[in-house]
């Protein structure tokens, strides 16, 4: 998607050879304009499907998720990364570790909102080592529902994460494909 | 904002005469379309200002906010409730204190995303005590923008926070502004 390469070539900020900091259009500031098109071109990739349900996780899934959703009419849920008083008991969960953050959450969603009649297909902002996605992929198992596959707006291609995924026979789109980042340049498949 | 209005007594939960679950479309599941009109509604209160960006807090703010941000062409920046790894130093931190989860967070926005000369509008999801909408004051207050006012989903008028806020002079608009859920039934003002 050349929009968002030119984004992450002219704003994002590469703090080492596998660190990239897009937080002025997508981590922390979002450009909701560049989401809207994000959105669209996974309806585009996807098109071939029927997608009753959009899964993803707080936060930076959120905004591309929901204009996914907007786009193609389907709902979207995020799983939450810690139980609240609101969202206890009737939950499909699974553990995810953060590299970037160092932690390890639980994610959860609430069994409400999966069932075993949903087509699945899960958003994400990042794919790197794939830990996200995982539990994602965990909770829809969980479900019952179908997988549809795995949309994400930005892969390191370079890590093993993307790869791991497609040897398992799930189908990933990345918007923007990542081969590496040496020398501070940004350099895409 | 009827259409708000409508969902909240269909598929609104009332745990109490105090706690109302909106998992369904705003707070764990989302509703991309009514988060579009939401983000219009918004949009239509305020079009007398001139909005250079939204302000919002993860998770779920960001919906309305970005909805909103694409029908007013604005940028959004979401307050993060932790300190991530690639989002170090030179930041706007402020504590808030949810009674709803019990605990105690540090909010925090980059120092790059909020200028004196922005005019920022805040966006949440829910006010009742208002801690959160004061965390962020605190933040707009701390980086030198404008405030311009408080954009909420849906309030609970009965508490103490709304009536706070415009006491110190502080716009606020409710789309759904709640007079109480006695015996389950949400009445709104």
């Amino acid at each position: 998607m050349k929009l968002l390469k030119e984004k992450i070539v002219n704003e994002g900020k590469v703090l080492s050879d596998t660190v990239l900091k897009v937080d002025s259009f997508l981590n922390h500031q979002i450009d909701p304009l560049l989401m809207k098109e994000i959105g669209e071109e996974f309806a585009n990739r996807f098109s071939d499907q029927v997608i009753t349900k959009i899964l993803t996780i707080e936060s930076s899934g959120i905004a591309p998720a929901t204009m996914l959703g907007l786009t193609i009419g389907a709902p979207v849920v995020f799983a939450r990364k810690r139980k609240s008083l609101t969202l206890s008991g009737n939950l499909f969960s699974a553990t995810v570790h953060s590299f970037t953050k160092n932690e390890t959450n639980e994610i959860s969603v609430s069994k409400d909102f999966l069932t075993p009649e949903d087509n699945v297909l899960i958003i994400d902002d990042f794919l790197a080592n794939g830990e996200a996605v995982k539990g994602l992929l965990d909770i829809v198992e969980q479900s019952g529902a179908q997988m549809i596959g795995v949309g994400i707006v930005i892969e390191k291609g370079f890590q093993k994460g993307g790869a791991a995924l497609r040897e398992q026979g799930i189908r990933v789109e990345s918007l923007a494909n990542i081969k590496s980042m040496s020398n501070g340049n940004v350099e895409f498949y």
